[in-house]
């Protein structure tokens, strides 16, 4: 029996998050990064795609979150990765692992092994790669999910356990859980999927809420519901994948409370 | 005297296309990876950007197609386009070359020399770039075309007769080339040279029915008729390059028989 | 007092820039370079993005602009932009240098003050970056100016006097200043700095209006008050940042005298 959730934490968030503008730090992949950094300066977040060892880590310092995405790997970005992580860890700023494709090859693997060992405050993947992760197995066809989020709450409640990270399964239905709590939510459009990187987006904007919320599954849950309000206003006048992505835009830099109120709904399972 | 080609099988390769989404692998530059995947999925196709000799030549075992483009070049990437292309030769996948500027640099022609040892499937380039590949002499202004496809119509043919590549040459018409027959494809609009990287985009999708069709000429006039109807059909309501952008997405998700049959055409020489 | 100035020479250079198409190297981060390559190609300008060592000088000696941007930085890049920088110099091709983000790192001011040595024809940065370089202090928040041009302007003129470099500050009002004259440029739209990396953009089209006129003061103000006229008009009909950049694209390629007149002001201090 699920219990709907009052979105008013949703809310403040968003909230909080266009009042603080925090500087999202967020090593991605190329593909991702002008709809990452245009869906973050929509949203009132400060995006800063710094990646290299030379500054990753300085960097990291003073940036109010952190987030990491294996899209377009290569040994001199993991060095920046890994730099990176260890100077949010050591000051304790929240950082959001995106393993997109792990599954694909084995340097992926290996990659995303090791910084899971620095411990995110977030894993955020679609169904396909928190199986990956959460099996060691090689699935998933390129980076898009060929499985539902639902179908693996029960395996992203045991990762979030084991891990000791907030697991956040991305899909037509977002599940949030810590191992202990589990949230999903409701939103979004079919459209979304088409078009590229929103997942990668979404990373970011749940780095950028975990900058202004303490409480990484209240924040997680606040970043994915920001992005699926915005999504599904997007949609009602969207004619395809291209329309949809600058309506989305448009939508997240208008987005008020009376909107997240009627456009997503949040569920505790 | 030419004689117009019955388009119903480009439409056949178009809704193999939706129907198998096969994984493409696009080692691309930096300018065209946003379009470039956006296409790709609007499409129906799944993107995937591996360009690193650590996992380029593991991930092109399994896509179902792969496609290199010089267009920011740079040793680390030169290593992993070797890698992919070896991988994409030893399992008879097909593969397309784009070589952006290829008369530009010494290092363009050199690099694009090597990648033609390796036989690539198709070769797609703009008048400029198939005219420097097959005079071996410097042509072109940056990475547009400054002549016209149909004028080097017996260049193409004569490049695919001595590559034993399919010639792909893109402009207002295009040309399709296997050395023994040759096409042209009818359509698209205008304002596209204005949009960035669609070049670089059309080699995807080129990439992407080659995936789904056995005959590379075949595969090729679809993929850039694909293109040129979804540009046709956008030209329609674009006020400028910007809005084309955007609406060539939204026309490229919905594209079905009767809207290729109505704004493109095939023509035989 | 000030006084408004005949904008009939941004409408002669915005001509040139039509009329002549110039080939425009920009060595920028990855996140602009998708529009930046989209303003160049709307404006007019032929862009290509071509940033490594092993090529960058060969193609600055035949590229009539130059622009080097720090937003994304690494050891490998920094050695191309030095060596087009060089190359630049010695053909007496005009070079501009976006300081993105000067402030915040060690790396990022080292890579400046080398870049500065060479003496770009042109500085550009936000008003925290351009104090940051004015004072050698750490400033500014993420890539984002949090100070206004306006309160830059004595600063500006004494780093353009001191730097022996036109310096440009953007922001609300832009600056342009050789240390001598000074001007301002009035245009643009709020919703202007909600679009990712229209900074980097402008630097483009001010190494682009410095490629056909050879005042680069003339030119720098007419490439602030080209961008600020399409976003002026962009803004008319944008309903948030979604739709002001594809707008902004369409006016680009649409912008004409009469609507330059129109849509700016340009003030000499």
């Amino acid at each position: 029996m699920n219990t709907r959730v009052d979105i008013s934490s949703v809310a403040a968030v968003h909230n909080e998050l266009r009042a603080k503008t925090p500087l999202v730090q967020y090593i991605t992949n190329y593909v991702s990064m002008d709809i990452a950094a245009n869906v973050l300066n929509a949203a009132g977040a400060s995006p800063a795609m710094v990646h290299d060892v030379h500054e990753a880590g300085e960097f990291a310092t003073f940036a109010s979150a952190l987030a990491i995405n294996i899209g377009t790997l290569s040994p001199p970005w993991v060095e920046g990765m890994e730099a990176a992580a260890r100077a949010a860890n050591e000051l304790g700023t929240p950082w959001v692992l995106d393993p997109v494709a792990v599954g694909a090859t084995a340097y992926r693997r290996e990659t995303v092994m090791a910084l899971l060992e620095q411990r995110p405050t977030v894993i955020r993947g679609n169904a396909s790669e928190i199986l990956a992760i959460a099996t060691q197995t090689r699935g998933g066809k390129g980076v898009d999910s060929t499985i539902d989020a639902a179908a693996v709450i029960d395996l992203a409640v045991e990762l979030a356990g084991h891990t000791d990270s907030v697991v956040v399964v991305s899909g037509k239905t977002d599940v949030v859980t810590d191992g202990q709590r589990a949230y999903l939510v409701h939103g979004g459009h079919d459209l979304m999927p088409l078009v590229t990187a929103l997942g990668c987006a979404s990373t970011a904007l749940v780095a950028a809420c975990n900058a202004v919320e303490a409480d990484p599954v209240a924040a997680s849950v606040a970043g994915m519901a920001i992005l699926a309000a915005a999504g599904s206003l997007a949609g009602i006048r969207a004619d395809g994948p291209g329309s949809l992505r600058w309506r989305l835009l448009d939508e997240l830099a208008g987005l008020d409370d009376a909107k997240i109120a009627k456009h997503i709904a949040v569920e505790a399972l």
